[in-house]
C-alpha cells in the first residue's frame, strides 16, 4: 500500500489494507467479463481502492498499480463532455435521463417507447448517442478531446489500450445493432462506424484506481478541481452527472446500490467503479466530504458490477458513514 | 399565509408567497386526475407549500388549509411501516428496489421479468404487495396501523376520506388486475380484496401541506422526530426510503427530477409532493438541513406529477440551494 | 375400440387402434396440467381419437369413453356463438383475429398495444372478452346458451363438471388479472366476475372424444350439420373460425402445427384437441373430406398441447394426407 | 388487358378488367412506401392482376406490363431455397415458424425471447437469417442462385433493379440493426454485410404480375411446375411455405387476411402480392384449383399491404369462392 500526497492517519491506511484482503475472496462469486476477449484474461482475484480528498489527502489499498480500462465508467466522462460541447438542451433532446430497469445493452425500449430516444446516457444506447455528439470531425479528434479532458482531471496523459479496443471492435455486434437502430431513428450525430469507434475507444482508455479517484474527486466537487483550483465543467452538469450516477450508474442494480450504499457511482465491466462523495455529504471519515473513490476488481456479477469491489465500497461507506441520504 | 411555530425571517416568508403566485398559473398546463372521479372535481388552480425545519421553523404559502389525499405519497409511508413490521429481508424478498422507466400502473414487467417480483414499492404493483405485508388481521387493523404511524409523524389524527376511497374502490380495475397478477405469482401476503382495501384506503388518507412537510421532516432526519425527540423508525430504513424517493419517487420522471432538483421526493396523483432534505444536504436557506417540504397542486401532468408544484419546488430548491448532489 | 354409426373398413379401424398404442408412450414426455388441481389427477397415459365423416362414418381408438373438459377448445365454440349473438362487426370491434406468438395467458399486449384490444379469441384475454359478449342476463343464461349450442352440434346434453369449475374458480388469479385489465380498458361487456364465471364454466364442460369430433364435423362443414341437415351457424363465421384455428388454435405452437400438420385445430390444457378437415381439403382416407376429429391425451407439453395427441394427429394426417395446404 | 396462353372465357376476362377499375380508386387510402426512396416515386394509382392455372389458363387485368420489385415476396422464395440447400432441420434450428403479431421490422423478440431465434422467415429478422444460409461463397453466388431458381419458376431471366437495391442499401439502418443483433446471438451464417447484400438484392428483383402468378402457381402445386412438368422443390417444403404464408404472409394483418380471404399469400412493400390457391382448394372459377395469383398496387397501408390489391384479391376470392377453409 502506498500513501500519496498528504499522509492520512496511520490506522486508516491500515484499515483499508485489511478491508481489501477481507473482501478479496468474494471475487470468486463473480468472473471476468467473457464477451470482451481481452478482459477475460484478467486475474479475477485483483482488488484495489484509492480515495482522494479535496486537500490531496489520499489513501490506497490492494493492487493499486494495476492498469485496467474504463469501460462504462467512460460514459460519465463523455456525457459531461457532450454537455460542454453542445449545451444541455441539445444533449437532452437526444438522450433522456430516466432509469430503465433493463440491462445495459438492451434494445427493446428503442422500439417500444417512441420516438426511440435512449433512456439515459449510462446504458450503451445512450452512451453511443453521446459519443456521436462530441465535438470533432473524426473519431480521432473526438477521442483526442476525451483524452485531453481526462488529463485535465487526472493530471497525466492517458491512452487507449489498442488490444482491448481491437478486441471489442471485432465483437461489437450488439453495440453495432444498437448504433444502427439509433441511426435509423435519428439519434446519431455522426456515421455509425465513427460513433462506435469513439465509443469503443473511450471504453478502452487505460487507468489505475487513483486515476479513477481523481475523476470522482472532480465530479464530487461539482466540476471544480481542488488541486488545480480550476472549474473544469459547470456545476449544473456535475450535479446532473451525479444524479445519473445514482439513478442509473450501477447498471440495473442501481436501485439497490442507492438503497444500500447511497453514493453517486459508475461501474464498468472491467471491474472499475468510480464514486463521488458530494462535498456536503454525510461523512465520518479520515477525509472531508468532496472526495473521490476509485475501485478495481475485475470479477463481475451477472449485472456487470465488480463483486468484491461493491462489497468493499459498501464497507468503506458504512464504516465512514459516506452517503448522500 | 400563516407562520407556525418559530417565525422565519420576514423576507423569506414573503418570497414563498410571491413564488406561489408566480408558479400558480402553470397549473393550466396540467389537469386534475380524471380516472379517480373524486379527484376530478378539485380546483386545478390551487397551490400550496409548507417547509418545516428540525427546530420547528416553518414557512408556508398558498392554499395551506386545503385538504387533499395522500395517493402515492402513502407508498413511502407503508414501505417504511412494512420494513418495521416484517424486517428488511422479508420485505426485499417480495419487492425489489430498482427503478423501471415504466408508468406507475404498468403490468408488463410482472410477466416479462421472472419471477415477477415487483420492481419497487413506488409503483402500484410494489405498493400493493407492501400493503399486503403490513401487520394486522384485517384491512381495518392494517389501516389503523398506518393512521397511527402517520399520527406519530404529523402530530394529529388523520382519517380516510371515505368518498375518495369509494370513488377509487369502484374504479380500481387496473389495480385489481395488478393485485390478481401478484397473487397468481405469489407476491401477495393477504387476499387480493383485502390488500386492495388497505392500498386504496392509504391512498385516500387526507392531509394538508404541513402534514406532508412533517412526514418529510421525519424522513429527512433519518426516522428521528426532531420535535418529539424520538426515533420513529430505523435510520437504515429511512435512508432506503430516501434512496427510493430519488430513484423512483416521481413516477417515470424520477430521473429528470433527480437531475434537475436533486431531492428525495414522492408525488401523488392528487397533486401532493413530499420532499425530504437530508440533514446533511447542501443548503443555503432560512432552514438548517434536515427539513421537510409539503406541496399541493392538483393539476398534474401526463406522468402524474403536479405541474405547478414541481416548478415551485424546483424554484425553492434552486434559490435555497437544496440538493443532495 | 368401438365402431359407431356406419362401419368403416376393417383395416382402417385396426390402423387407428395400432396408432393409438404406438403414440401412447409419448405421453411421458408431457404431464397433466398442474395449475388446475382437478386436471392434475388425470391419468397421463390416456389417449383416444374419434373421427366422424359427413355421412356418419366413424372410426375410434383408445380411451374413447373417457370424459374430460373442453378447456380452451370451448373458445372456438363461444367465438362462433358470440358472432351469432352480436354479429361479426360488433365482435371484431372488441377482439382482433391476429396471432401473437405469446403464451395463452399473456397480459403484456393489453398494455403494450393500444388500445388494448385482445389480439384474438383463442388466447385467454380474447376468450374472456368473447364470453362477456354472449347473450344472456346472467352467467347462468349465458352458460345455458353455450350448452344448448353444443347440444345442437353433438346431439346430446352436455354439462359443466362442477368440481373442475370450482377448482379453476378458486385458482383463477391470472384470468382475474386479465379480466380486470380488460374491464379497465373497456373490453368487457359484463361485470368481471360474471364474465369469469361464464368463461370458467365453458372450460369445464365435459365431453368425450366423439363429442369433440362432432364439433369438428360441423365446423368442417361450414356450420352445416350433415347428419341433422341444418345450418347451425353462418358459413362466413365457420370459415373465420377455421382461419383462427389455423393461425392461433394450438397456443404458441400454432405456426408449427400449421406447418407440419396443416389442419384447423384447437387444443385445451385438458389434453383435448378438436380438428376440422374442411370439406374440400386434400384427403386420401377412409373418409370423404368435411370430417371432424376429436383427440384426448391429458399429458401436455410446456406450451399446453397434448404431447401424444399431437403426434397421433400428425400421423393420421400424414397417413391419410389430410391438409388444407 | 391481354390474354396469354389459353384463352379464358370472355366474360371472366371482362370481369377482371372491370374489377380492377372498381378497386383502383381505393389506392388513395394508401401511399407508396416512403422509407425506400426508389419506391416512393411509383404511381400509386397502378393496379394489376394476373391469374395462371395449371393448364396454362391465364387471365390478366390492369397495368400488367408494369415492373416492380419483389420486396418481401422474395422471403417465400429464399425460404424454399434455403430448405433445399440446407435441409429443413438445419433451417428450422435457425428460424422458427411461429407468427408474432409484431411489425415486420420489429427487433423486440430477438431480445425478449431467448435464445433470440427469429420467430419466422416472413419477418425481416427471419428473412435475413434465411438469406445468410443460402448456398454460395459470396453474395453474388447466392443472388445468382436465387435468380436461377426464380427463372425455373417464371420461365425467364429476372434481374436485380440496381437503383432500388442501392436505394435500400443506403437506408438499411434498421435491417443492419437486425442483422448485427442476429450475428451477436449466433443466428447468421455469413458476415452481416454479405447477408444484407443478399437480402436487399433479393428484395430488389424485378417482376411483373404474371411472373408473380407463376411463382404462386408452382407453390400452389406443391413445388410441381405444371407447364414444365417437373418437381422444382419438395412437396413438404411447399406445404410449409403455404402454411407460413397463411400464418405470417401478410405482415401483422395475416390473421385478418386468413380470416376474410383465406388463401396462402405473401405481400411486399412494393405493393406486390403473390397468392397460391392449393390444388385441392374450394373453387368456383374459370380456373381449376392449383392456380397462382399475382397482384400489384403500390399504394400500401400502414401495415405494408397494397390497399387496392388486397381489396381486389378479396373480391376475386369471394366471387370465385377461392379459399382453403
Amino acid at each position: 500500500m502506498r500513501i500519496h500526497h498528504h499522509q492520512v492517519e496511520h490506522h486508516d491506511s491500515q484499515s483499508i489494507g485489511q478491508w481489501v484482503e477481507q473482501f478479496r475472496p468474494f471475487a470468486k462469486e463473480g468472473k471476468c467479463a467473457s464477451y470482451i476477449p481481452a478482459l477475460a484474461q484478467k486475474d479475477p482475484q485483483q482488488l484495489a481502492i484509492s480515495i482522494i480528498g479535496p486537500n490531496s489527502e489520499q489513501i490506497v489499498g490492494g493492487d493499486v498499480t494495476e492498469l485496467f480500462t474504463l469501460q462504462s465508467v467512460s460514459k460519465v466522462v463523455t456525457f459531461i463532455l457532450a454537455c460542454m460541447d453542445r449545451g444541455l438542451p441539445y444533449v437532452l433532446e437526444r438522450v433522456d435521463v430516466e432509469p430503465t430497469g433493463d440491462t445495459f445493452n438492451s434494445i427493446i425500449r428503442l422500439e417500444s417507447h417512441q420516438p426511440g430516444k435512449p433512456f439515459n446516457p449510462m446504458i450503451n444506447a445512450g452512451a453511443i448517442t453521446v459519443s456521436s455528439m462530441l465535438d470533432g470531425n473524426s473519431p480521432q479528434e473526438k477521442v483526442a478531446k476525451i483524452l485531453l479532458f481526462l488529463e485535465q482531471m487526472v493530471g497525466k496523459q492517458l491512452k487507449v489500450n489498442e488490444e482491448v479496443f481491437q478486441s471489442e471492435w471485432q465483437t461489437a455486434n450488439r453495440n453495432r445493432s444498437l448504433a444502427y437502430y439509433l441511426m435509423d431513428s435519428g439519434f446519431l450525430d455522426c456515421p455509425v462506424e465513427e460513433a462506435l469507434e469513439v465509443y469503443l475507444k473511450q471504453c478502452a482508455i487505460e487507468v489505475n484506481v487513483s486515476d479513477l479517484a481523481m475523476i470522482g474527486l472532480v465530479i464530487a466537487n461539482d466540476g471544480y478541481h481542488p488541486q488545480r483550483k480550476i472549474q473544469l465543467f459547470p456545476k449544473q452538469v456535475a450535479k446532473l452527472a451525479k444524479a445519473l450516477m445514482v439513478t442509473c450508474g450501477m447498471y440495473n442494480a442501481s436501485g439497490k446500490f442507492a438503497a444500500f450504499i447511497g453514493l453517486p457511482a459508475k461501474s464498468g465491466v472491467s471491474g472499475a467503479i468510480v464514486a463521488a462523495v458530494p462535498n456536503h455529504a454525510s461523512l465520518e471519515s479520515p477525509f472531508p466530504a468532496g472526495c473521490g473513490i476509485g475501485i478495481y476488481g475485475p470479477a463481475i456479477d451477472d449485472i456487470g458490477n465488480s463483486v468484491a469491489g461493491v462489497k468493499l465500497l459498501k464497507h468503506v461507506a458504512d464504516e465512514w458513514n459516506m452517503t448522500i441520504f
